[in-house]
Formats: C-alpha cells, structure tokens, sequence
C-alpha cells in the first residue's frame, strides 16, 4: 500500500467538481458534485442524531439500497432544523442532479454543512449544481474538496494504492470539520471512492470496521452533529474478482486500505479541531475487551479536565487515571499504570516519581503520546483527541447567532 | 418545612467541630469531626470511579452495616491513588476518632479531599483528631463546615425543620465543591444530620431518591471525582415513630425534607463552579419516561458548545437541541419546541423568530431557564449546570502539578 496523489478522482472511473454557488458568505467554492459514470456498490454511515438534517433523510434510502453513483453536497447551511421546507430542498438537489447525470433520484446522495435552523437558497443551489454537472472531471478533486469546507484550516484528504486479489487498486477520501466544534457550523462530512470491486454487503461491513476505529476513534468536544454523513462509492473499475464476503481472501485488503484512508482523514481532522494546541494519541492497553479499551481511552479523551492539562502542559497524571477510573472499563488500580511520551508517570495506581525535567520537555511537544496499562487482560485500543484552550471557549462563545 | 439556622448541628443530639491541622497549605480549618452520642441509622453514597479513595474504601464497609455515629474527613489531601499505605491511613484514622469517642471502628466513616497521589501527614492527622474530638460541641457546625471546604469560594450548608408524623424534626447538610473541577483538588463531599428516627433499610431508598433529583442531577464538568462521598446519620431524636418503610405515611415527608436539603447544597455547588458565570436550570417536559428526560437535560447540561455558547451569552438554540438529538432519549423533532428564559426561540423542530432584544435580556441574566419539549409524553426533569469560561480553563491549565 502507498500513498498517492490525485484526491477522490485518482481511483479509476471518478469524476469531481467544486463551483462557488454563492450560499457560503466568503465567496468560496460551496457545492461539491462526484460522480462515477459506472454503477457503484455503496455504503453510508450517518449521524444517529434525532434531528438528522434533510439531506441525511435523503442519503439514508440511498445507503438503505446499497448501490448509487453520485453525491451532491453544499457547503453554507446544514439544511438541519428547516421542516418540510427542508426535505423538500434535500430532494429537489438529489432529483435535479440525478437528472441532469440520467440516474434515479435514488443513486445519489445529498449532504449539507454550515448554519442551522436556515432554508437553503435554492436558487443558488440549482444553478450551483448546473454548473457542477458540467465540470465534472477526472481531475477535479482539489475544488470538490474546498466545496465541502467550512471553518477548516486546511483541506483533508487522503489517496492510496494497493494490491488486491492480485490486481492493482486504488482507495480516497476527503473529509471536513473537526467535530461538531463550530458554531452553527457544525458536522463532519467525509466521502470515500474506490476503484475496488466489492458487493454492497461487504462493502458495509468493511465501512463500518475501518470506522471504528478510525472517525469513531476521534473527538474534539463530543458533540454530535446533526449533519455528520460518511459515504463510499466503489465502482469495480479496479477489475479485481467482487468481494462478495468477509470470507474473500482479498476482503482483508480491502479494508485495511479503507481503514488507512480513514484514519489519515480522521487525524487531519482532530488536528484541524477548534483552537487546538496538541495532538494527543491516547492508547489503553491491558483491557478485559477492545470496547473497554476504547471506553477508557475516550473518557480520557472527551475529558474537560484532561484537556485543558494537556493546554496548560501540566502531566496531571491523577486526572488521566480518574477518568479511567469512572469510565466504567474494568481496571486493576494496583497493577495499572500510565506513561507520558514514553515516560512512567504512574505505577501500580501510585506516583512513579518520574524525572520532571524529562516530563516537561513531552509535555511541551505538540504531538504527545499517553500509555494507560488497565493491568486486566491484553485487548487494547487507540483514540486520538486535542486539547482544550482559551481559543476553544473564544471561538465558542464570541460567535453571535 | 422552613429553612433554619445552626447547620449540621441544628437537628437535635449531634456535635461537630472543625480544627487547624496543619494539612492544607494555607492554615484553614483541615480536619472535621461529626458526632452523635447516641446510635444512628446511616447510609451513604460514594463515587463509582474504580480509583476510588482509601477514604472510601473504609466508609463503604461502614454503610453497608447501616449504622453509624460519627464521621471524621480532612481536607488538603484526597489520600488517593496512594496504595496499601494510604488504606492503612485511612483505617488508622477512622480507628482513632472510633476510641477517643467509645466507638466500634466501624461506625465511623471516613472521607478525605484534596491532593491525589499524596500520602497523608498522619502526625498531624492524629493531633488534629484528638484536638477536633475535644473540642465536639453542639455550636460546631461552622468550624466543622470550614473543615471540608477545599477550592470552595463560599461554604454551602442547608438546614430545615419539617413535620414528621406528628412530631417536629430537622434535617442538616454541608458540602463542598463543584464536582472535580479544580486540579487535583477533587471531590463532592456532603454530609447530612437529621433527628428523624427511621431504619437504616429505609434512610438508604430516602438517600437515594433524593440524590437522584439533586446531586444526580448537577454538572459541571462531567468528571466524576475519586472521593466523591454523601454521608447520612439519622439519630432518631426527633421522638418521631421509627419510619421502617415506604410504606409509611411519614416516609413522604422525611424524603421531601431531605430532598430540600440535597437539592439546596447541589444547587450551591453548581453556583461554585469553578470559573462560573451562568447559573442554568434546564428542564425537560414531554418525554416519553424521567429517565428519557434526564438523559436529554444531562446531554444539553454536559455539551461544551452549548455552555460555551452561555459563556458567550448567544441564544444558539441549534446546539441545544442538538443536543437532545444525540442524547438517545426518545423525541418527535416536529413537535418540539425550546424556550429561554421563558421566550420561545425554536417551536416544531425550526426557528421561531424570536425578539432578539427580548433574548438578549434573557442571556444577559446570572440565572437562565432553559426549557426543552421533547413532544413524546408526559414525563419532565429539572437539572442544574454552569457556563463554560475562560476562567475554567485558566483555572485548570494554570495549574502546575
């Protein structure tokens, strides 16, 4: 497996644009089409938020199906909290772009990002899918990713090449957002191509194992967007024997090179989260079980008090352990012990006296790697997070609705 | 009920005393004793965090006999994270105030707050034991309060007299602290008096229904401490008939009176949060169960968006409901409805339009109500929580372990 360039279009058969419809204020591209002239199996994973936007009604029946060949998505409003209006929008964008390509309204995905509780402006949006239609190329990754940005501060993408089942095939993605961290501007978008011939079905349970621990095994604040919407075209183009099974030699390949596209865009985005200063890689080792691996590592992940340490460049060591120890993972507090950029902060439950010239020169790093040992079996598991600063609460709370 | 005065020592037959040992850095009341000559019902609740304290370790022991008649806590030391040593401590400290008083060890429970990874300064524990069980008197409450107070900026105390089949009782409580917000300084410590004479089987159902609707219902940064400990001691002095069951008609009134107590210190602890500009009450009305409701209320009360958003003072009703949205309880996005401050700001699931001069009143005030439909049934919870500032995460990061 290696990286590669060309975005979302260098997997075989893709095509992309990005146009700037006018519905984002700053003038930038805001509406985003990618379209695979050949059948797609497809696979979507949504945000289980009640008040899941228009759009995410929309994509759900389309994931539901298992095979599409387009999404259409638009930057600038969420088109969340709008009613009937709303609906109405999400399939009029869906409709119009499966026509203008000569495909069901049920092969193409809608997804939407920015302000909520606000009607899309459609005229803008109808002539913004126009002209997307018509630009479409092979080579038109690098617009179709600034069209799905909003309060990023650097694009996310992420594009390989492997072997599968004897064939050469290539997997990308592109993703924005860093959590529902923005005011009113909320979600994580991510969408995934692939030149890899696999069934629907498999493709499902591939999505949703490169998700766990990838997009699953991040968070900025822990809130939940109402819009998040991760899709996966994957249109065969590759010429590999179908993957019709987790059974299939080849099944095996596939995913890692999913989880690894994954998992680049998901720490692009914890990087890109709201007014943060560290990358903290979080990793729980010892568990009874991998989900209480992660349930301890997301504690200490989603942790206000952890955070702001990290900020604050303070090896708060008695922090980390009590957010292991209300996480409801099982733990053996006395055979327990965590390290600080490779560093033993704490053993068997205790202090572990650790050399505080060395522990200040981890703490002052921007990456920072945190150790927990549950002391109870030998499951482990990998989380990734940011730390929470002054410019977190400043974004948050200066914006005016 | 009325309010009265004389804190935990107003209900009749107990004695208190709070003395200088030397344990907190900065020369305060560190040490407390609460003592009833005569036999007490006693339940308690504890922090479930696996790294629970020593302290805790040894009261568990206590409540789960059911009987009790004295507590001993100091502050300026959580004698956590502290291994055989520190369980030694705690036991030893629990064992002295048992036989300076003719106790059982086991009738004295044993709390402790502060430092985390710090043993205790046992010398002057021992001196500061012998000093505060000398000095037990039935006007101890305010030195016995100062005793438990670590990061608190104002002491917080609760006291009424009530009707209890027929008779006249009180009850009494103390706390500190504001969840496990100030750096190693952990810790929600309660401790409630009353005369009411009732069975240890039934003071436990009163404890922890009261709980549920108050300290069960505060946050204020979701950490949960590792000494977290609400004691109860009920000497029966009030002459009323012993409440044995539910079932008794006087069981009612002793909840009420002990919810009016629990619900006034969790109130007050959240009026403390560290770094505190907004007192929020959220409640939440047509749910499909209390469970539902709370679930709902604790989400909205827990985001960072959304108490950031107070901070900011920004009627962002998108985040708050939002938040419901993701909480898992049951709600109909088109039937719901927000209100702040008693102005309806979004009604079905969309914008309301709100006066944004009349919001902007509401969002200027110290005390905001936020009121939340979920249009599922008929079930509502109330609870409290804090805004999200700078001073937080100044407080938290400034630190310097």
């Amino acid at each position: 497996m290696k990286a590669i360039q060309g975005g979302i279009t260098a997997p075989k058969g893709f095509k992309a644009a990005g146009v700037k419809a006018g519905i984002k204020k700053s003038g930038k591209e805001d509406l985003t089409v990618i379209y695979s002239p050949s059948p797609c199996a497809a696979a979507a994973l949504f945000t289980t938020n009640s008040f899941a936007a228009a759009g995410v009604q929309v994509s759900r029946k389309v994931a539901a199906k298992g095979t599409a060949q387009a999404v259409v998505v638009n930057s600038g409003c969420a088109n969340s909290c709008t009613g009937d209006q709303g609906l109405a929008d999400a399939k009029a964008m869906g409709h119009l772009t499966a026509a203008l390509l000569g495909l069901a309204d049920d092969d193409v995905f809608v997804a939407s990002t920015g302000i909520i509780g606000v009607n899309l402006p459609m005229a803008k949006v109808i002539d913004g899918i126009r002209r997307a239609v018509a630009e479409l190329s092979e080579t038109g990754h690098e617009k179709a990713l600034q069209g799905i940005m909003t309060t990023d501060t650097f694009p996310k993408v992420a594009a390989y090449e492997f072997a599968l089942g004897g064939e050469t095939a290539r997997v990308a993605g592109i993703a924005k957002g860093a959590g529902m961290i923005h005011p009113n501007l909320a979600t994580l978008l991510s969408f995934v191509t692939t030149d890899a011939a696999i069934s629907p079905a498999a493709l499902k349970q591939a999505l949703a194992a490169a998700v766990d621990v990838s997009f699953n095994s991040i968070t900025v604040d822990g809130d939940m967007s109402t819009n998040d919407t991760l899709c996966v075209l994957a249109n065969g183009q590759a010429g590999n024997k179908t993957i019709e099974s987790p059974a299939d030699p080849a099944y095996g390949e596939f995913v890692a090179a999913l989880t690894a596209v994954c998992t680049d865009l998901a720490k692009l985005v914890v990087r890109d989260g709201e007014g943060a200063t560290k990358f903290l890689e979080i990793t729980v080792k010892g568990a009874a079980s991998y989900a209480d691996a992660k349930t301890a590592a997301m504690a200490v992940a989603h942790s206000p008090l952890v955070k702001t340490a990290f900020f604050g460049q303070d090896p708060n060591w008695g922090r980390i352990l009590c957010a292991v120890g209300y996480s409801g993972a099982k733990v053996e507090p006395v055979k327990s012990s965590l390290a600080l950029g490779g560093i033993i902060v704490a053993k068997n439950g205790m202090n572990a006296a650790a050399d505080a010239k060395a522990l200040q020169k981890v703490m002052a790093a921007k990456d920072i790697a945190v150790e927990i040992e549950l002391g109870v079996g030998s499951a482990s598991a990998t989380v990734w997070t940011c730390d929470f600063s002054y410019e977190y609460v400043k974004i948050n709370a200066d914006y005016s609705t």
